[in-house]
């Protein structure tokens, strides 16, 4: 089978890097253009990247001469571009490759917000990427070029935090209240500069620019649903449900932690372990089509007191599987449980090469 | 002035430990015995014990011979006695004292759920202690030798948790609805073997044993009032107060962090500002009393948006302080905010030596 | 091709855990018995074991029964037995299983310094297995029962200290001053209980105990040869090796890293390019005699300024590819380096996986 | 008695803030100026800094009006100015400052070797001051006005080297052959951005740029003796010493961790005994001067195995204690050792405020 040939924007960023480790051996994709700022632009990958993942430069990825962003070179062969950009850019990059009738997947925040860009974590709201679907069918359809389009990945933290509710409102109905306290890793941060080592060596810092909001909107429409027109989505309004969020940053590389509590609009709620058994018994869609990265098993329930643990648990189906650990009734809503996502797999790039896995064995790319 | 004679139960440990530190050059008390296992007694101090303290031990304990915790040999000349003690053998050792007519200031759990035990944060709580001052008054008046009691030290974390619950209570009526989570440090427990290394590198352990529980209970009976007949006291009941706590251990040596969110009954709640300016004007007892320990500011409002955090804010006031920051609407109960207190001082040993200058500030001893 | 069977000592401790993860889908062997103490002993071993390691639990392992440590059951079926036991009770069973005839492979410090037992780095020193070799051929033309042995693995930290200095010995002539500081990983210390969190949370402990010992011992035995009888081994003298180590536990959770310094006895001394080459150069046996685990590099010549590093480096080729960097020249010996070594693989289990790949490659299991 | 007026230079910094802090409260000094960029120029100092340290910004310092660091305005009437400027800007604005007439103390690395500048750690070298006081005295006796000159604090991880190195030359004679190698705090890097927290969060970065160079050169011009003509320094010689360093950051907010290992010219070497009882016996002259801020001990001479460690002494004499652990022979020089040195207190800002107090104690400002 041919590989799709993917281009990677803001490549030695952070998120970058991790789209190129990711895209190593891909079965559907091969790594075919690296675009970053003009400093780097001319230099091989190798040159122009101050690399700092634990995996090695990939071979394939060290000779690719660095490109600046735009929909052109050898970003023209490209059939989907993720954006590792940092906020500050990615606003005009991605409209510009979107407006050349780019896939564009990515995990910035700029586009998160717009009506219609689907804002997706892969193995829970796939249903969503269906109005890029359409949008892609139809204009075959009508015989016009195939149209560009952004897919957002949501922020590292609403990925964990959306993993076991989405299965839950599936089967028991609307949740109303919801808290969540992260304790979120480093690796979140990126590192131009990143966290400070003052800052998280003994020591914890309680605030996450922008992050407890984006929590709390990004829920909203994660668990929203597609509209009827097949366009847009009906985002959950506050009636609905209401998020509360606070975030901490703590001395862990990888993995982000939240303690979550929520009450169901169901009167009673449903037991204990009819929870259990729903987080247990979910199968991601993105499993059921057969992609290449989707987890065996979407939701690990985890029974041992202790757990989950980032150090211990972070890479269960190589980052794609969310733990959830300490389900126990809560005296003040229904129910609180412990929450461990990889916060660069799933949290972001691993999210942004399964969407694309999705779009590919839906013939949307 | 003629300093009380202190002694210290389990002397070697990490809550012993600290209680010597605080002793040393104290202006109310001296340093007079020291009890340990048979295994460190008959030694002198400084041979017995590894010391642990970022502080030097101090020239005034080395060479104390250690004796085994009885209420007799050097014990027998103390007015007072704190006990750092483990909970397997706090029950039977402190009822031994107590019912040899000695003051015992415990940090153990053990008699913290006793119905004639305060239950004690010095700074928040200290009109709980009247119950043992009417009781030695009783055996004053009554010409009978003065009674041996208990006082217990609450848990580390509900110190912290209570801190700037009991100013909002007392200025607008009960909280209703109360959550917590904590990001706790490896101080709390202790050093034989205390927390793995390996489970707080590059890692989140998301349970301490009990510890929920604790916080959830204590909170109920520090918040609650003497009872009328002065020898007990009234808890709060579930109905009055719903309190609910998850419980983390984090890289972080000394200082508790918790991100707690709270209900009044109340409708509508105090605004904002009268929430910040309430926790502001608090002036502890304490320091009425001109304690030596206690804190010129019982608790600190922090403005700014990344505080407060252990590494900077932890040492207020000696540990005494506690601060509060990032007070905030919060969408699903009123308010949430930050927390930070010391845990070995306002939230172990440090409460302990402040109970007791109240308690000699009240001629209790 | 039929598996050996093998069986692990010490299963539920930390390297015993390690054997069992590398054992995991092995081409070469299967994981047949499983040894612990009394108490385990009955149990699963999911039951039995707290499992700490970032790999889950093999199912492989999960149900095999545990057995006391004794040359029975279902370790009398085994080819091989990799021993993770403690020193305090390696020395007796380890003796039991090789006087039973079975092939040993411990990493124990117990019998290292025993005249007729190898002490092997297998990518570094594999010819000193011949003596085992010989003892099972000469046992097998002599037409008697094949002898049981015991080989030991080296020292975590001698492990990376040897790597470099065999292939720049075996081209260069000898060493004859040798210095090395060690800033050493926490899970060379196991976890029962391991190292305390409080000792390495903002901290550096510059002593293990016995360390500094054992590396200046084992490197004399390593770097030596097969003594001509082929039934023992000719130590390096003091005279003509001078080693000196200084160890210190840091906050790393795997990767040992040693700044170490070296004087040739060849004057002058071979070129910084020479001694970088011989490096690059090196092809371990194991390599060239196409074992599972061999490294594609051996050693690993790092030109970056700030490399190697053990949260980058530590896993290169597995964790059996050992990295040197920033060698240059030294204003007191005549050259410098910093060698990184994955502690719990060339340092421990993983070597005893490669020595067991090699015995078997030469028939002598 | 009146205090000196001093001024702080890149008053903002990790060292200016630290500067502040030892200042507040000092018999000797008060605060009067703050120097810093022109983006802080005209704020108040509380507007102007993010305030890292422990210790609280002190309240003398909160609202003096930050200045360019020009040698007017608030400058003009200090008596003493300290620098804790980064060294892109230091050699021009010391410069400027010496030259209008000021004495200098500089945390910065530009004139550390300017035959005329004195490079100091003030427990160790004091006497290489006597140039700058023959300055002073020569030009006071001349009628002349006081000159301008600058005073170099040493390399935080050369001072913690030359600690115990001093007395042992002074009492043995010269050290021939000296290794160090180094396990360094973040805090020395400053935080803009100072180390990343992703390169010591379960790492070590085996790298610090410049600072081997440092360690050896600077150790040759400390250990060096004030020339005849008392107006530069006779530097040791390549062929009188010979120094290696290896430089390591480690996961430690404060206190250098060096391993150092030497050997005397004096054959045979002084006993162990001896070395241990000229360290403990050293008084600095700085005690006998009674300056506020010298150290009671200059040299801790630690007898147990583990120590010493940062976390436990890094604190002793305020900072300004040197600890010095595990004195034992080497197998290839003579002695090794572990020191540990506070590199902010005697490594930085706290050796130039007790380079002022001397100065001051002798009339030099």
């Amino acid at each position: 089978m041919v590989k799709k040939k993917a281009g990677v924007l803001g490549a030695t960023g952070s998120v970058g890097q991790r789209f190129i480790l990711l895209l190593e051996n891909h079965p559907d994709f091969e790594l075919h253009a690296l675009g970053a700022s003009s400093r780097s632009a001319g230099k091989a990958y190798k040159d122009a990247v101050v690399w700092k993942q634990t995996g090695l430069l990939p071979k394939s990825a060290e000779n690719i001469q660095v490109e600046e962003c735009k929909p052109e070179g050898r970003f023209a062969d490209c059939d989907i571009v993720f954006s590792g950009l940092d906020s500050d850019y990615a606003g005009e990059i991605e409209k510009n490759f979107r407006d050349a009738g780019f896939a564009v997947v990515s995990n910035a925040k700029n586009y998160r917000r717009e009506p219609d860009v689907p804002l997706v974590v892969p193995t829970i709201n796939p249903e969503h990427l269906s109005i890029v679907e359409k949008r892609v069918t139809d204009a075959k359809a009508a015989g016009k070029q195939k149209p560009g389009f952004i897919v957002c990945i949501s922020n590292c933290s609403t990925a964990g935090l959306v993993a076991p509710l989405k299965p839950l409102v599936d089967a028991f109905g609307p949740i109303e209240l919801l808290t969540a306290t992260t304790l979120q890793a480093i690796s979140g941060a990126g590192f131009s500069p990143g966290t400070p080592g003052i800052d998280i060596l003994d020591n914890v810092v309680p605030y996450i620019s922008g992050e407890e909001d984006k929590m709390e909107w990004e829920t909203k429409k994660i668990l929203g649903k597609v509209n009827k027109q097949n366009d847009g989505f009906d985002l959950l309004s506050d009636d609905e449900i209401k998020v509360s969020a606070q975030c901490n940053r703590v001395a862990v590389s990888d993995g982000h932690t939240e303690c979550i509590s929520l009450k169901f609009a169901k009167r009673p709620p449903p037991s204990l372990e009819q929870v259990k058994q729903v987080l247990r018994d979910y199968e991601c869609d993105a499993a059921k089509l057969g992609c290449y990265s989707a987890p065996s098993q979407t939701i690990h329930v985890l029974e041992e007191n202790d757990r989950p643990q980032p150090r211990l648990d972070r890479n269960r189906d190589n980052g794609y599987g969310v733990s959830v650990g300490r389900i126990r009734p809560d005296p003040v809503l229904d129910y609180k449980m412990v929450v461990l996502s990889h916060n660069t797999v799933i949290g972001a790039a691993g999210s942004g090469i399964l969407i694309a896995e999705i779009l590919k064995a839906k013939n949307v790319i």
